[in-house]
């Protein structure tokens, strides 16, 4: 891999919270894999949800070139982060290089990426359970980073893993934390989205829960809420879930 | 490459319509490439332009990853389309095989790359002259496009290029049509672009020329006029622009 010293620049904080956030708020990104037969690098477009430690999650067809691609060879890297008006070179976004590892259906893991995957991506529910269509888990192995012209960073795995020994307890506690939310707590997912995401928009709702933070839909929009460190204990987020809460409202 | 019979659709007229104008009215895309050392496939975003007959060119540093790569194994794909709102795999995308050559600044093609890349990507004046900036022309191999979920179509290298014995006679007259028709016909991009391509914006210029069609420009938008048939003499440009305008005029 080239390191170019003098355009790189160090990984600091706000860089890996800029990639985190390119990440995890994604709905979808650019698949690359190598393609059996040929050799090319080939692209497509993917759905993308996140896993509970935060590797990138992608749901495809067992007739796409991708899918032969990863079975042939895991390795794949993913680009996230689109550009919105204005000069594409200027929106900030990252390519993360990943190994590919197939979910089948009788992994104990399957039911839960299957649950969030959903709650991201309601849709795919339509064809979730299709035969042909299986779970892949990306996990991160590097990644480069452009925050737009002349701003390139290097990241780690470990800059874009979530590290926590509560990882497995908050994944068990996820499904009811977000139907309390919803049910009970209505407007709280709103507040966050305006006071944390800066949105103008009503009808957000608590679509994912994890160690490092919150995830929020509206229609096609999502937004990821980052919390500052991550949870250490399960029975911190409900305290981080009225902390930022309280937060915003004094906002 | 994988021919799933029962899920690829013929390519008909439509379908290569379809695809030309995705990856000819692109300001940008996604680039896989191998990357050496690693071997991994690597995406990232660059800017697109086009040559005269239709191939792809992209215009990278040479500290960026893609550059070492394309040096080491030309085999490359662009991916073009970019979702808007809603389900981002509704929305058409193709994915072009193609093959990398790299145009040093004394080829006598490099001069028309420079001027057409430039009208498409003002601010690309900015750095087009770096020393450490090169041109990379893409010949499209192959492709596949997919129109829509279940709608998948392969393309060969033939339907993404231009075929004309005009096309070096059209280059030479690019310039100074391009020049005309925006200073001495005002109002006439407007015009293509509300009737042709449905824009409910003013202020579109005309940014290329070739034989089979029109680059037209408003800010950071792009427009791609696609005619009929290619032309197969310069001389019918003028006539085709008329009609154009007369066609436009009476809708």
């Amino acid at each position: 891999m080239k390191e170019p010293v003098k355009t790189i620049r160090d990984t600091d904080e706000d860089a890996r919270r800029l990639a985190r956030r390119l990440v995890r708020s994604a709905r979808y990104g650019a698949i690359g894999v190598i393609e059996p037969g040929t050799g090319f690098p080939f692209v497509s477009r993917v759905l993308t949800g996140l896993d509970v430690d935060g590797a990138p999650l992608i749901l495809i067809s067992g007739l796409s070139v991708h899918t032969d691609a990863l079975l042939a060879d895991p390795r794949a890297s993913l680009l996230f982060g689109e550009p919105g008006k204005g000069d594409p070179l200027a929106h900030p976004r990252i390519s993360v290089r990943t190994r590919a590892e197939r979910i089948r259906r009788d992994d104990p893991a399957h039911a839960r990426m299957r649950a969030r995957f959903i709650a991201r991506h309601p849709k795919a529910a339509l064809y979730v359970d299709f035969p042909d269509f299986a779970f892949f888990r990306m996990t991160p192995q590097s990644a480069n980073m452009n925050g737009g012209f002349g701003k390139a960073f290097l990241l780690e795995a470990g800059d874009l893993l979530i590290d926590s020994p509560a990882i497995a307890d908050v994944a068990q506690l996820e499904p009811s934390a977000i139907a309390h939310m919803n049910a009970d707590h209505p407007g709280t997912a709103d507040l966050y989205a305006r006071v944390l995401g800066k949105s103008k928009k009503t009808g957000w709702t608590l679509c994912g829960v994890d160690c490092a933070g919150l995830d929020l839909s509206n229609l096609d929009e999502l937004m990821r809420i980052e919390f500052d460190e991550p949870l250490s204990q399960a029975s911190e987020l409900q305290t981080k879930l009225v902390q930022l809460s309280r937060f915003a409202r004094e906002k």
